[in-house]
């Protein structure tokens, strides 16, 4: 037997496994009375002959962001057309600015190894520069209510949905918790005798979340970043099962928050200033040229 | 201007990323001779309409393991046929036994916490069942030359391809390092005493891998997992820009070697066994249902 002959026979009876963010499904069903496990992987583009042709359909446009779906249609030597018809995803920049250009051009990850040396000459001075108005937009979420659906308000923090989630599919369920101290940072400003004000907060996520959100507080996975994409203490707050956030949640960015109360116990009074971290920069991150870029791996 | 009037005119200049995981490319390009970036993505498969049934194409096949490519075709009301001609990877599994669909089923992770106590009651005496005869694979490479292709040996471990890589896309390069010693079963077995042992080897990683593979030490990423698949130490070795290894790499089951060698220095002498561990366990892991079910975040 082989797969064109069995394929044909194959009766879907259950979804065992889908993954939207690598396009793969794998179905249980039954070939001939016996079970069989079909697995599906779409494949990746071919970058020289990829861009859609057919079936373009926009569904929104803003400015220089153009979006919506299409498929690519080919003609084989039989002049008999073949067309996409799962179809792609399509998101336009036009006219595209440097700026845009350098966001989306893929740059080389480093592993660099932060010693509290390191910290306290290169990272510290930069974070300074990024306090101040380029935060005000956090202040305006905490202090003016700019975003409207914060699910959850404590006194010492707000709890939304992230950016990167839809807010609607569980699977992929992304909050962020924005603290209202201000004298935080980074997990380098964290001391021991901040254990109790982060255990608090862990425990008011874990208890409200599963009130609003159908999730289990045991499938919630809280971590915070190093180096964080913004200088104002927040913490992550993701489905367990969610793997589709790319570096952002890999060893070496994310650290569990349960873990940095582990540390901070035996850190010392001092905390996390005289941790040495290691971690991925990428080399369009500032740091790297400010002098990250002495202390690699 | 529309997607669909923009598209016709756009020229492709350079690929600024592609990821062949989740399937999409991001192109630099001109429309009328400004830049313009079109972004695709490939859609999720729809489980009730995905069986391919057209351009079937078996690439091998081993016992109930069939696997190869093809693709879907589909009739519109007017009778004209379209195909997806990307089409998709196949993998049949036939006849699948219940283990087979024990294994692709998936199922949900939660947070644990464990702590020493957990760790003694539950997870040393489990560890302890992992040993012996489910371990000979591992002498068989350490002692007997199983595996031809390692890449790296030295007197304290062997460096060789993970099973998960292909062995040539650097993008993706995975390697794993077993050591000699057999007296770590897992981090837990981890002491301040094996810190010049630990470092020894990460020198001998970051300086032999450069010379074998066309990458730079500071893009590796060297991390150990708990809990890992087996319970011989071994540490992985990945290229740090790859982010395709699901939940394997994700902070709350990969911890940085580097890590792991820090906290060993503010752990006190007896290391890793004093420490508590939070992280993702599936319900299908042995260790669920022998207890730590009971330890849950």
């Amino acid at each position: 037997m082989s797969l064109s002959a069995l394929l044909p026979l194959f009766h879907s009876t259950e979804t065992l496994e889908s993954d939207s963010q690598t396009k793969k499904v794998s179905l249980l069903g039954t070939i001939n009375g016996k079970n069989a496990i079909l697995q599906l992987e779409k494949r990746p583009f071919d970058s020289k002959a990829c861009i859609p042709n057919s079936n373009i359909i926009q569904a929104q446009s803003n400015d220089v962001y153009f979006w919506g779906t299409g498929s690519r249609s080919t003609e084989d030597s039989g002049d008999k057309q073949t067309t996409d018809s799962a179809g792609c995803k399509i998101n336009l920049i036009y006219p595209a600015s440097a700026a845009h250009i350098a966001k989306y051009r893929k740059h080389p990850l480093h592993m660099v190894i932060e010693t509290p040396k390191a910290y306290q000459k290169i990272v510290r001075p930069y974070i300074e520069t990024q306090k101040g108005d380029r935060l005000s937009w956090v202040r305006n979420i905490l202090y003016h209510g700019q975003e409207v659906e914060s699910c959850v308000k404590d006194s010492s923090y707000i709890l939304l949905p992230d950016m990167k989630w839809d807010g609607v599919a569980i699977d992929s369920l992304y909050l962020v918790a924005i603290v209202y101290r201000n004298d935080i940072a980074s997990i380098r400003d964290l001391k021991q005798g901040d254990i109790p004000y982060l255990e608090a907060i862990r425990d008011s996520i874990l208890e409200n979340v599963p009130t609003k959100y159908p999730i289990a507080r045991d499938q919630l996975r809280l971590y915070v970043h190093y180096q964080p994409s913004f200088y104002h203490f927040h913490i992550h707050v993701v489905n367990a099962n969610y793997t589709g956030l790319g570096q952002t949640i890999l060893a070496g960015k994310a650290i569990l928050l349960e873990e940095v109360i582990e540390s901070l116990k035996i850190l010392g009074e001092d905390g996390f200033s005289k941790k040495t971290i290691t971690y991925g920069l990428s080399e369009s991150h500032d740091l790297w040229n400010l002098g990250m870029k002495d202390y690699t791996q």
